[in-house]
């Protein structure tokens, strides 16, 4: 640690240059398990938010560090739409940044949203992340931004018969009526991984099954640690 | 917790909805000290970074969950520049959302640093910003996006001479000599506070006496559990 003397003051004081936040490492030693991004993808209504809750729970109730990102608090905050944005920021500026569903603007939610999931790795968090994240590009960039092995892509291969069909959110139907524009899976695709870390099957599993797989591979990789 | 009953499969399964995340308060039990955000404000020079490092260690020690944002960890990635995106994501995107320092990317740079940080805070973590973030209006909307009490401005509050004579990184330099337009304090303006949660004196008192100064108010207001 290097020290810079201020002169000529009543009280000179010795200031510390070049300290560094905690490191990665000593919070991981804490917390008994690394950091990483659980990537969850899949199709509007294959089961992503509720798996996301459901191993939050679990993680949580191991004394795990987890947090999830998903639509509720990244697109009221992070991610607002330009009509959000507008009255506090005014038009011009909400324009510019205020993300819609232009391919650009996805680009940029899934940017940020991996910027973010990638602070909160660093942060020794198990960062949980629920979109469609349709494009394999995005995802992969994502992916490279991270350490290796930090980026644990979970593919939720539901059909889209079956994901139409339960249509939680009734977004299919408007889909199908038009009143959506671009929704992935009817009038945009969705890219499915070529080699995702984890291909849960949310048909046949129930959220409780997909989150006790991945906590599985979490403890297989040693993210949490065999001393845990 | 409703059920939501599959029909026509082989094998039925039960998908439960309306699974939330872990709270915030179930969070702050197990951590025994409530998240905020640490909004360190002060010219270049003044100390913020060196503050926002030795807060964090010290409250790692005591085995308190923090986080520091700033330049270093947020200038590459989600606030990146308009000419590290460009490679990656094209002219036209790294143009609409890259970064630089005009007066509306330097309000997107704090709102996307508040949105991040308000994330944290809802982890139950404290997050500790250091950036200069100069204007009074861009540093009050993000306390207006916290809960009451969630956002605690700290004010370090050194003179321009001393802080342009340490000069840390050399860019008082840069700005005298034109070289760095709309630079805080030389050709911009900083608004201090008008009631910060903490006005502190970087030059009288050691990033250590300010650090423990900043503990004592956590303490003080319950942020930190009196369990701990």
């Amino acid at each position: 640690m290097e020290g810079n003397r201020i002169t000529g003051m009543s009280d000179p004081v010795i200031l510390h240059w070049h300290q560094h936040a905690v490191s990665r490492e000593e919070r991981e030693q804490l917390h008994k398990h690394r950091g990483c991004v659980i990537w969850l993808t899949g199709l509007s209504g294959s089961g992503k938010s509720t798996l996301a809750n459901v191993l939050d729970h679990k993680l949580f109730s191991m004394g795990c560090h987890s947090f999830v990102l998903d639509g509720d608090n990244i697109r009221h905050g992070l991610n607002a739409s330009p009509e959000i944005l507008a009255p506090v920021h005014g038009k011009e500026f909400a324009a510019r940044f205020g993300l819609g569903f232009s391919p650009q603007d996805r680009e940029e939610n899934i940017r940020r949203i991996g910027a973010v999931a990638k602070l909160f790795c660093e942060a020794g968090v198990i960062a949980i992340t629920a979109f469609i994240s349709p494009y394999r590009r995005d995802r992969d960039l994502v992916r490279k931004s991270l350490r290796q092995g930090d980026f644990i892509e979970v593919f939720l291969d539901a059909p889209l018969e079956i994901c139409e069909a339960r249509d939680p959110k009734g977004l299919y139907k408007k889909a199908r009526a038009g009143l959506i524009k671009g929704f992935t899976g009817i009038d945009d695709p969705y890219e499915p991984p070529d080699h995702p870390e984890l291909r849960l099957d949310p048909v046949r599993f129930s959220p409780e099954e997909l989150a006790d797989t991945v906590i599985a591979y979490l403890k297989e990789r040693a993210i949490i640690f065999p001393s845990r």
